[in-house]
């Protein structure tokens, strides 16, 4: 839309990095944008691959996702789901066969239809995000960090009967509603690397944005795999990073809870202790203008702008502010 | 029901199995009935484990079928397909990913789901068909036929653009409607064999039937299985079979076409040719009458009764005369 060609490279999870996206593909060629997206919250759930923060952000900028409801598509129907509850009566003790707990929609089914049949032909996760991505008539670039197995697992903390159990990022997100205490977060990769689509822009790309999102289970799982924080510690300066963090509480997801829970200050200075080894510029929420000096005592620049993007024109602006920021 | 309590086998396929079933449900405890069920036809679609006679048969009997329109669900809906069309319009040459001509109903789809998950964790098909069973109220014991892989594949013959490919059942029965000649049919089962239970069955029943299916592609897969045969031959005198042919022609499906195709008389003395090493009885329909000798010439004992279940106690009544038969 505007005269800029500089390329950029998003590093993301679900919401708040599909929100980021909208906004940014306001201001800037869809062709410009690269999404590199985490995948640590795959799962296999009746047999069909599916891909949370993908979907997500596929749907969000196609336009199709449900406002009200906040997430899934519009007009959804839940026909499927609801002939599931017949089987959950049946299934022996012990077995975790058809949860009921992960609400899939019947129109959301065909997209891990679709993924779950190329991935057995062969086709690289990367190949088929792409195909999806055309099929919702998205212009932007949509690839997934990795092509291997990678796996965000949770250790839940508290004292609850499940205290000490390591569980997959949905069993704790979903099926737990994110309402236990953590205690450990780690990534299984058994060698997972990024892919050469991934590694390629984040060096080619004129900036790197850091999308507002959980930067332990969104943005943690990229970090994590290798060559990502070297690509992004060498060239720093082009790095931005927006908080998800404002007024020292998450917009959505349990962020805040999470960050205290693993001993890190829910706060933007909280954030920017964990992102200043590999960004040099952390945008945060006019809210939190008292704590810009916190920011910049962690060791990163900071930048203070509205970045709450449940009204129209925020995002836009917010994308503005970092392209800004870069130059 | 009745008084009896001689224990009933069945050999089954599809919806002919199934009408044959709920007639025999009518006249005999629910408890002295096993149906031993093809599964040649099985399939996996978009990575969910699909067993089109089991689950014909488990809504027939459960009374959840649309009778009006023949097949699948009443009050279905086909919303995750329709959106898979988005899909099958995106994929590359050569894919077959996300075939739409396989229409899966968004409530038949929880029992692929169950299915699906339970076999992943390490369930066997017989445990998992019972616990469908039991969803539905089932009382009858329902047994696949083996908890191995086993396929059936269709050479194409005529003059078509697929002439001699080797393709599933599937594929033939569904994508292409049956409405391409056969040139040979055969069944991968590398080392495929009968459950324990299917071998027990079929020794200590009172009585085997052989139900009103596709002598080829529905009990034929059966046949195919090492010491069926056997098993039944050494039985012999209490083994009777049901033709699906009536009047030269089947009742559904492309059997007359394909027992044609193959070399075989599509009439009833045809299907006595195919069953007289393994049955002693034939039951045709009242208007084949003229063929009973015909049968009885081909070596099996000949009963002519109306076998067209598409009216109310026409099951129940052929389900006596298979008893009686059997005396």
């Amino acid at each position: 839309m505007s005269g800029t060609s500089a390329s950029i490279a998003v590093l993301c999870g679900g919401v708040g990095a599909a929100r980021f996206l909208r906004g940014l593909l306001e201001v800037v060629d869809a062709a410009d944008v690269t999404a590199i997206v985490n995948t640590g919250d795959d799962t296999v759930l009746h047999g069909l691959s599916i891909s949370p923060d993908l979907d997500t952000i596929t749907y969000t900028l196609a336009g199709a996702t449900d406002d009200e409801r906040g997430w899934g598509l519009a007009g959804e129907t839940w026909n499927a789901m609801a002939a599931l509850a017949r089987y959950a009566e049946v299934r022996p003790d012990g077995s975790t066969a058809a949860p009921t707990w992960f609400n899939l929609g019947d129109t959301d089914l065909a997209t891990h239809f679709y993924r779950t049949a190329r991935l057995a032909e062969g086709a690289t996760l990367t190949a088929v995000t792409a195909e999806i991505a055309q099929a919702w008539g998205l212009g932007l670039r949509m690839l997934p960090v990795t092509d291997d197995r990678f796996r965000t697992v949770v250790t839940l903390g508290g004292d609850g009967h499940e205290a000490g159990r390591e569980v997959t990022f949905q069993d704790y997100f979903v099926r737990l509603r994110h309402g236990v205490p953590v205690s450990d977060v780690r990534f299984e990769h058994d060698g997972a690397e990024p892919t050469a689509a991934v590694a390629d822009a984040l060096t080619s790309a004129d900036l790197v944005v850091i999308a507002p999102s959980n930067p332990i289970v969104s943005i943690g799982p990229l970090r994590a795999l290798p060559g990502i924080d070297e690509a992004l510690r060498s060239r720093r300066d082009s790095v931005v990073a927006i908080s998800p963090i404002v007024g020292g509480a998450a917009l959505k997801g349990p962020a805040d809870r999470m960050l205290a829970e693993l001993g890190v200050d829910p706060s933007v200075a909280g954030v920017a202790g964990l992102y200043a080894p590999v960004a040099s510029t952390l945008v945060i929420d006019t809210v939190d203008a008292g704590h810009a000096q916190a920011v910049e005592a962690a060791g990163m620049h900071c930048v203070v702008t509205p970045t709450i993007m449940s009204q129209p024109g925020v995002g836009a602006d917010l994308a503005r502010t970092c392209l800004r920021s870069a130059r």
